[in-house]
This record gives structure tokens, C-alpha cells and sequence, in this order.
């Protein structure tokens, strides 16, 4: 059965022991709004609005190197994680509601569930 | 006096002996279309098309390990690195047209020339 699947937009992994202080930081390096200093009530995440493309774009604090990883988003976690393990990408783990991948060449990215009430531009259908 | 930038995309770093392979994973995993597989026709560059917000998004053939950087783009790189300094990051090093940075807690991004050739979000003016 076909599935659909979009960039859902980007992480800004930050290690770092003030959340607010990296969304600062972002939000003004990028010129973008802070809509929620505390996405998910968990310290955790800083969500950005008025973003390009409306794409999800946030900062987490995290407890390993900072880095940056995209996040696919999909109406269908199974048959996604199988595309792209058919191109090349592996699983390294389930985590809450979405798969940590690791493409190829190294890169790690996240599976996570679709999310229809944006304007990102429309999914594209995998057969 | 004023000046402008914005996120102008993000950049899929592989270090990779195939920028071809590579350029094909992430084409596919995103769901975008190769625009040109050879930008700048050094081989070391892949762009993609249709892309989200008309982000500019490509691949990357590296000799570090794999990443994924942000750019932004501004009308006056001397003004943007200042104002981005003021506000935490640090300079690198300048390559061929672009600032390399690093943000406050580590991940290193570029600043690099605008382009106004796109369809992408209006700039940010910064007085």
C-alpha cells in the first residue's frame, strides 16, 4: 500500500545545560521566531515558528556533541523505515514515537510520525 | 547601516568517494530532485531542487566526517559575521566566497553570500 513521506525539517542538537540560552542564540542567528521556549513541558525543546517552508525547525538539548540532524516525517513509520533501509540507511533505534536512522555515509536522522497541521509542502506518495 | 540575511538551506556533509551515490540517497530519502549533480562542476557538489521554501539543500563530498551544516545568507558578510559574533559564535575561517563559524556550543555553520535568484523567504533586516 502506498505511503507518503516529507522533510519535516531540522534539529539543532545542542549540548548545553540552558535550553534558553541556545534558542536565543538560534532564533537570532537564524532570524526566526521562538513560538515555544518549552515544546513538550520536558526542558527539553525549543520550537521555532515563522520558519521557511513552515518546516519544523527546533533546538533539543542533548548530552552528546552538538550537531544537526533532519527529521523525515511519514504516514507510515514501518514502510518508511523499510524505504530507506532499501537504500542504504540503517535502524539504530526506536525512541518514544519515531526511529533513529543512520544513513549511509554516517549521517543520523529521525523517522517521526506525520504531522498535518502545517503548510509544508505536500508528501510525496511512495508506492 | 542596515543589512540582511536569512537561513539560506542547510548542507548534507558525506565523506564519501562518490558524491553520486550519495547525492542519490539523500535525493531520495528526501523526496527532492536532483537539480544539478555536479554545482560548480568540481565534483564536489550535488543540488537539489524542489526543495522546501526553496531552501537551498545539497550534498557535500567531504574529507571530514559526515554532518549536516546550516548556511545563511546575508548582503553584507562582514556586518552578519559582527552581529553573529555579538551574539556568541566564532570565527573559523574564511573559504574562497564564505565564513566558516562555530556556534556557541559547537556545531560550525557558513555565512555566505545572498542570492536573490530564488523564491525564498523575505530576509531579516538587522539596523
Amino acid at each position: 500500500m502506498a505511503h507518503r513521506s516529507r522533510l519535516a525539517g531540522f534539529i539543532i542538537d545542542c549540548q548545553t545545560g540552558d535550553l534558553g540560552a541556545a534558542a536565543a542564540f538560534w532564533s537570532r542567528a537564524l532570524g526566526v521566531s521562538i513560538a515555544d521556549p518549552d515544546s513538550g513541558g520536558t526542558g527539553q525543546y525549543a520550537e521555532f515558528g515563522d520558519t521557511p517552508g513552515d518546516l519544523h525547525i527546533e533546538v533539543q538539548k542533548v548530552e552528546h556533541p552538538s550537531r544537526v540532524h533532519l527529521d523525515i516525517e511519514t504516514d507510515d513509520l514501518d514502510a518508511e523505515v523499510s524505504r530507506l533501509e532499501a537504500l542504504g540507511a540503517s535502524r539504530v533505534g526506536f525512541v518514544k514515537r519515531w526511529w533513529v536512522m543512520q544513513a549511509p555515509d554516517g549521517q543520523r536522522f529521525c523517522v517521526v510520525p506525520l504531522r498535518e497541521d502545517n503548510a509544508r509542502a505536500a508528501p510525496t506518495v511512495w508506492d
